[in-house]
């Protein structure tokens, strides 16, 4: 740093104050600076100009690791969140992390980064209390429960919910079986699953049809086993609704192994399911689609928005999916069982 | 700095040879120093020591953004990768940037990162010779044309290849077909593209069976008309070994609409498909499985091995997919059509 500030012909308390931002020096000499440590081969600029900024531009996507991995939906929103920081001159770190780990101080106070983008939010999430007790800047793809004075971007579930009811309702389906994520992400207060399953039964009371809720793991085995069990319980359902990529895959199989057709024997809509998960499979699925771009690009337009703002408004906004009708979906012709 | 320099009580100059490594001082220094900017409020010490070791123990991803994004089996790469890292004590960051991006040059010199994992590589990969002209530690998932004196993991695609082509013969198909990515990746030089469709006609070749190799897009409609012209022209074909997994949707949607069955009329194998992507479709997919995992975990071990070793030895593994027999494979039934 003595060669720096001989080459830039400056104080070395100068080039000391240029990268640490301690005191205010013209934009003119910290150029200076800078083109001598890169003349010099001071390769890591972009940390000098972080610790000149206190800013090092780099952001970190937050999601859990439960044992199987993201949903493949989920995974989509990592590349769109990573072009949307490029797109704003941002770095996207991924830090995936057991959403009790005690790791996410350490990786918070090591200084590496500006803010977080959390996924994967729980009702009562200790990422999220953890963030708030540190005031470390921070927006979710999700929401918590007690969400006020927090930045989000999240799925409109109750809008969602009710799309896929009404367009049941519509196809004539009076009993409708709701398919949730398993009974312990409901208790961990996993907030899609807690929604939707309250949403499910508002939409099923204003339209006054009967519904059946319930809960399945996330596996093809489970899937298969809960449709044969749900139908044997309620023969009359005509159509299901699957928050569930993997148990929807069972239950494609429990159809086909019936000898029924889809959608003349049931009916299936996949809740939050991407296009491309939703066309490997025969019929094509009917979704709920996310826009999963817009989800994630959102997100980190919101936490770079709060990192460069100064007025610390704390935006939020809820999206909802879009109904994509494909094959799965059709008018009830099982009139009686 | 200058408060640092007080309150460790050093000289200024300790200072600077501690954030900026060109002086050796004592590890008791060291930790002074680094103690005293703690206590200073100095945040972004994971970027001060960054500067001090010339190290950030960063490294980035860099995948390419095709219009149509990864795969969802590529994707898969992504969290093992970012897991891989978090165990060695790394931060991933994710460059999604396309393959003739001027823009890796600048993001290289930002100094930011210590190496890069490169993705989706092409036999002659401007982003490798970028590197390779700056000198900059990488290493591949996949792998160049001529990858002698580089680092690399990568699907034995030979081995791959015959594995799919062995067992379909061991149920006596006599007339396979091969389903690749489009004519534009294997003129742009993708190395499975590449690599598959040559070891397919030496397997076939081997077998002393028939085949026909053939490219498609990857998409759902591609593969549909692309089963149909390939069974008009190839009426015999009683096998296809697919590696495209949007193709697969529509070959499966095409099979269906003729009113055959599989694997009954046509067995399919799916190329380089993970288990989640398979057990999507009904019959479910054999699959040449990629173990994902391992070559996510392989290639960030392989890239930090060179960062932290002052050998420069630069090692490569080849690891085969492994076979797994799902539902969409079975012995020839069509003996005449």
């Amino acid at each position: 740093m003595v060669d720096v500030a001989k080459r830039a012909g400056v104080a070395l308390s100068t080039v000391s104050y240029a990268l640490n931002g301690t005191r205010p020096i013209s934009e003119e000499t910290r150029q200076r600076i800078y083109a001598a440590m890169e003349e010099l081969g001071y390769k890591p600029h972009a940390l000098a100009r972080g610790l000149a900024s206190k800013r090092s531009k780099i952001i970190a996507l937050l999601f859990p690791t439960p044992e199987r991995g993201l949903g493949l939906t989920e995974l989509e929103f990592v590349t769109s969140a990573a072009e949307a920081a490029r797109n704003n001159g941002y770095h996207l770190v991924l830090w995936s992390l057991p959403t009790d780990s005690s790791e996410l101080r350490q990786l918070l106070q090591q200084g590496l980064v500006d803010g977080v983008l959390v996924m994967e939010v729980h009702l009562n999430d200790p990422r999220i209390e953890l963030l708030r007790e540190l005031e470390f800047p921070f927006s979710m793809i999700g929401r918590s429960a007690d969400s006020s004075g927090m930045s989000y971007v999240d799925i409109d579930f109750e809008r969602t919910t009710q799309l896929a009811v009404h367009y049941l309702a519509e196809l004539g389906h009076r009993q409708i079986g709701f398919i949730n994520h398993s009974q312990e992400a409901f208790a961990a207060g996993y907030g899609p699953t807690v929604r939707v399953a309250q949403h499910f039964d508002e939409a099923i009371a204003t339209a006054q049809l009967q519904g059946v809720s319930t809960f399945c793991h996330d596996s093809v085995s489970a899937g298969y086993e809960m449709f044969n069990q749900l139908l044997t319980e309620h023969p009359s359902l005509s159509a299901l609704i699957v928050m569930n990529e993997r148990a929807m895959s069972g239950i494609i199989q429990a159809v086909s192994e019936r000898g029924w057709s889809i959608p003349d024997d049931i009916s299936l809509i996949s809740l939050v399911s991407s296009a491309r998960v939703a066309e490997m499979t025969l019929p094509t699925l009917t979704t709920l689609e996310p826009p999963i771009a817009e989800l994630g690009a959102l997100g980190v337009d919101l936490l770079i928005q709060q990192l460069e703002a100064h007025d610390r408004e704390l935006p939020q906004a809820l999206l909802p999916c879009q109904l994509v009708v494909r094959g799965s979906t059709g008018q009830v012709r099982r009139t009686e069982r």
